[in-house]
């Protein structure tokens, strides 16, 4: 557990600043008075774009590369074309760090919105693959916009990385109390790539007789997130279902306005990145009305992925009893956060 | 219209024939007594792959090809490995048929049940792409089984393909009263694909002045799913995120076992074949448990396909009147049938 934090901050754009000033608040508040805190600004995203065409200047990556850890707010505006961001700046940033575990908890909280009747009992943790599958970038078109175009899109998959990232989703399945872990893919139709993880989770599970292992195909698991989600403990699965599930995942347990997200290298190698898994929501930008307690949340995530366990308990206390203690009167962004610092 | 169908019967494993024989009775019911009805019965499947190793040989792909329609109930059951009939004979007959046109239509019936809070009023069509796309079987592995494995998926995608399979959904939107097609992809991500398709939706739809179009990611799109499923009409998406998007959206609608599916090829070239969304159930074969309103709903859609606009109305007024009429006690598979089609 170090004794110093050397942060990295990219607020972004729209909401982003205004979650992420919250989050540091609240980050500040619990850290160990001897642990000392260094933060530097990171100016990346759409407004920088617009003024400059850059999205992640290699200099800018290698300063990145010094930090312990990036916690991000959300980038991007209607005015950059789809994928200049996603591509130039997050994935960029995933995949020049070597962010295998992309971790994404779901908790239905108390007292808090649900779509779903009769509030069932939700927790459980998607790890998601974040380097590999159809995320790659692999792909290209020919005769473009033209009626004999030809559009391709190739997910690749390795052992080395379905491996990895089993493995990690086993660690946490055996250190959770209900010890179970799903696999989701399509491996009925996506045949190579699935029987590669299929064939994984079979092994690798093997060294793991205390947790309990199923499959389910993605369309199938989408019914059971909204039909019987108390059924989940440890998701694991590919780059895109993963996307995807976690969208579903946030939608019934109050919203991405509360979900969390850690893009972790588990080696060290290089810094992991922390962000809520909302995006800039232009719309509300300035208004006080963005709820921070997703930034909130991945900073707890933050945390814990550098050793600060009881720093990192003490904020999701918090979070679940302000959560707990909500009435509906609308709160500003700050006054959350303030709450949640003290 | 014509006088007389020539339909080829695919039962099936598990409850697939006990679905299929209450859909032919339901069909009959409400065929005009003019029209001919003559079936042939193809003994395709699990039962036949362990007799004989079989899916689905030339020459009966080439009989089922004289037909004017095919129904099928469902296949499979846990000992034939996964992928086998899949790739071997429903994908085999999505793509020698060239169904490009899977069509799910979702509707939350009054009186059932929905695992949404609040009942929202749910009445959209999802019209996904049948041949092309990440199940186009473009995939393989090398050092299978070995640390250094590695599995590719290619997602095909054609100006062609797109562009016809958009325009059936922009008729389809075109002749509905909301008049709204939603596109689905992640054209962030998978920006080659992704852009293929936003183009072409953006060039089809200048046709349609009367036809509101937006875009939505397939994550944003789950989230919409469950939290405000009213604002969807007709959406048009990928072969994948049709997948994907329409169990979701049967759970939301009161289960499997009420969605109903046609692969469709509108050109007429090839038969059609209607299909419950739902698997084999082997659980429950045999025990009269199985509903076979998706399949009656599967017969609704491909009499409509044929031109029996008028049967197929009667089958869906029968079903919105039995479904309304149902207290909770259980009903056998073919007391259903029967209700159905009396
Ligand atoms: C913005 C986009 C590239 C990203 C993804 O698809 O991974 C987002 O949807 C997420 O889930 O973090
Ligand atoms: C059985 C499988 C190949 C199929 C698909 O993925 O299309 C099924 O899930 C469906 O939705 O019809």
């Amino acid at each position: 557990m170090a004794r110093s934090i050397d942060l990295a901050v990219i607020p972004g754009d729209g909401i982003g600043p205004e979650v992420v000033a919250e989050g540091l608040k609240v980050l500040s508040a619990v850290l160990p008075s001897d642990v000392k805190l260094a933060t530097t600004e990171y100016d990346l995203g759409a407004r920088r774009w617009h003024a400059t065409g850059e999205t992640l200047p290699d200099a800018e990556l290698e300063q990145l590369r010094g930090h312990d850890a990036i916690l991000l707010g959300a980038v991007g505006d209607p005015g950059v074309p789809s994928g200049v961001l996603e591509r130039g700046l997050l994935l960029k940033l995933r995949f020049a760090f070597d962010h295998y575990v992309n971790l994404r908890p779901s908790r239905l909280f108390p007292n808090t919105a649900t779509p779903l009747a009769g509030r069932p009992d939700i927790d459980f943790v998607v790890v998601r693959e974040g380097t590999e599958g159809p995320y790659v970038g692999n792909g290209g078109s020919m005769r473009t916009g033209t009626p004999a175009e030809v559009a391709t899109e190739v997910s690749l998959n390795t052992a080395y990385g379905v491996e990895r990232v089993v493995r990690d989703a086993f660690e946490r399945a055996a250190a959770r109390p209900a010890k179970k872990l799903t696999l989701v893919h399509k491996n009925n139709v996506l045949v190579h790539a699935g029987h590669l993880w299929s064939r994984t989770v079979e092994r690798v599970g093997a060294e793991y007789p205390g947790v309990a292992t199923d499959y389910l195909h993605v369309d199938a698991a989408t019914i059971f997130l909204v039909t019987q989600p108390e059924r989940f403990d440890v998701i694991v699965t590919d780059n895109l279902f993963g996307d995807i599930l976690t969208d579903l995942a946030a939608a019934v347990t109050g919203g991405i306005g509360l979900a969390a997200s850690g893009n972790i290298n588990p080696t060290g190698a290089f810094p992991s990145m922390f962000e809520p898994v909302h995006g800039s929501a232009p719309d509300i930008a300035g208004t006080g009305k963005a709820d921070p307690t997703a930034t909130v949340l991945s900073a707890a995530l933050l945390l814990r992925h550098l050793g600060h366990e009881a720093a990192a308990e003490k904020i999701e206390d918090a979070v679940t009893a302000d959560l707990a203690s909500r009435d509906g009167a609308p709160r500003t962004t700050s006054a959350i956060g303030d709450a949640l610092a003290s």
